[in-house]
């Protein structure tokens, strides 16, 4: 399924810029940033759970934000680009991390 | 339908700090700020397309970048969310601008 995963890191202290650089890294492990902070993720179930799992021990709840939306299967349909930034089709390429 | 909208639009002049304001302004005549380039906006079809034909009159197609995310009718069971600022419910509120 593909999540689309956004957030709000409070940065205006250098451990909130920390938070923001660990959010940001652990959804590139699991899928494209496709705007400054908004990634898309495509996951299976268990990979959900994980992730939120990663995230939500990173970010401070009382001033940082995360935000899931489940588009489902049929995703592509949902989404329309306007801008900067071609679009781009995560199931049509392998991604290969070398140092996982 | 509910309609995820959200944007990056490049702040390094004058001008993109005037297109990012000018943004978040007609997003806000639509829907309900989540985060902060993250608007959640509910519409019927022939709002979506008077949103999109602002907004893309407004940013700067080379350096901005907009995307729209249909959730459709059932959208509440698609949105999870952790952390600051609380969810809310968009059909449940009346919005009346005093100024349209």
């Amino acid at each position: 399924m593909m999540v689309l995963i956004t957030y709000d890191v409070s940065v205006t202290t250098s451990l909130g810029r920390k938070r923001l650089r660990q959010v940001a890294k652990q959804c590139q492990n699991f899928g494209q940033r496709v705007q400054n902070s908004v990634f898309e993720c495509l996951v299976d179930p268990t990979q959900f759970v994980e992730l939120k799992h990663r995230l939500e021990s990173i970010v401070d709840p009382e001033t940082d934000s995360l935000r899931y939306y489940n588009l489902g299967a049929n995703w592509k349909r949902r989404v329309e680009h306007y801008g900067a930034k071609e679009t781009y089709d995560p199931e049509g390429i392998l991604i290969v991390d070398a140092n996982p």
